[in-house]
């Protein structure tokens, strides 16, 4: 790799510790970044600090915002009565595009984890209950992960919120649409036999 | 995607951009940087803008250079009667990878292709011719593309250099090192064949 110039090797470098990008890749965008126009390499290079200076959390729902209260926490057209509690912005972004939900979000932004020592206290959940006080909210809907740690933060605050007036449901698990039988896993069947609807 | 603020959609904008990046990935890789520290997201956002500054053609070679003249070019250990002929600065690199070269470069940036409007006088033969006419070099080794722009660049440049007192080679065509025969493409048996060496 010594065979380029300091500045390309440097860039290299940096382009490769971003996830997934090995350094053939790295070196293929920077050779890229080198041809391309002024204006392209200078508008990447802002938005790169852009993204950090300006993207905060929202102070309602914790999701990433570029304002102090994001853009759904703000709609009035969103139902306020609905609460969607997620793990992660990406998980929000995910509902929203499926187009099937209109209420408000809450962010965790992490899920326990007592193996990698997150606890109760180092996600958004004090805050989620300070909402719930609030008394606007009729529904909270658990959209965690269906893996272990989403299953135990979704139980975890399906019990928290027991003495709260408020009704907790969960998102449903079950065979993906488009999804062939023999190739879903055995527990994913397990739970698509078990919450059975009569048709 | 409106799902993100704006800072973010404009980050995953202006990486879309890059070749082989699609919105999903870019999608990640603003996350990634938003999620990074700072130190390190200011590294790649300034080492974009360097590239860009620093980056110069050596204007003995036109390799890319951060100074004046190549490290290659000003390396007095380098064999100044040998000039290797390439299309583009990574060309270069894959030779110097190979470790098989202690010669020279030229690096032609761009290859002879009248369809897409590019003549010899787009591509840098005239100072290749320039560096030849100086005498010092003694053999010139052609080693564009054996697609047929590389072909047609190589027997252009031969045939100009005939007038020259230099010797020209042409790196050799024949059945990569580790290919199976049978997968092997007709035209390339053909020059391996007809190529073929006593041993």
């Amino acid at each position: 790799m010594s065979y380029y110039p300091a500045s390309i090797l440097n860039l290299i470098k940096n382009i490769a510790k971003l996830p997934g990008i090995g350094e053939k890749t790295a070196e293929r965008l920077a050779l890229h970044i080198l041809h391309a126009s002024r204006k392209e390499t200078e508008e990447l290079s802002r938005s790169i600090l852009e993204v950090k200076q300006k993207v905060r959390f929202c102070t309602r729902c914790f999701a990433l915002s570029d304002s102090d209260v994001c853009r759904i926490c703000s709609d009035p057209t969103r139902d306020e009565t609905l609460l969607c509690v997620v793990e992660q912005p990406g998980d929000m972004v995910a509902i929203e595009k499926s187009g099937a939900y209109t209420g408000q979000y809450h962010i965790l932004n992490g899920v326990l984890s007592p193996m990698n020592g997150v606890g109760p206290d180092d996600i958004r959940i004090r805050e989620l209950i300070t909402r719930i006080d609030q008394g606007k909210i009729r529904e909270v809907v658990l959209a965690t992960g269906t893996n272990v740690e989403g299953e135990a933060t979704a139980a975890y605050i399906a019990e928290l919120l027991a003495e709260h007036s408020v009704n907790v449901s969960r998102i449903a698990s079950g065979v993906p649409m488009g999804g062939d039988l023999k190739y879903v896993d055995q527990v994913t069947l397990k739970k698509a036999l078990e919450a059975r609807r009569a048709v």
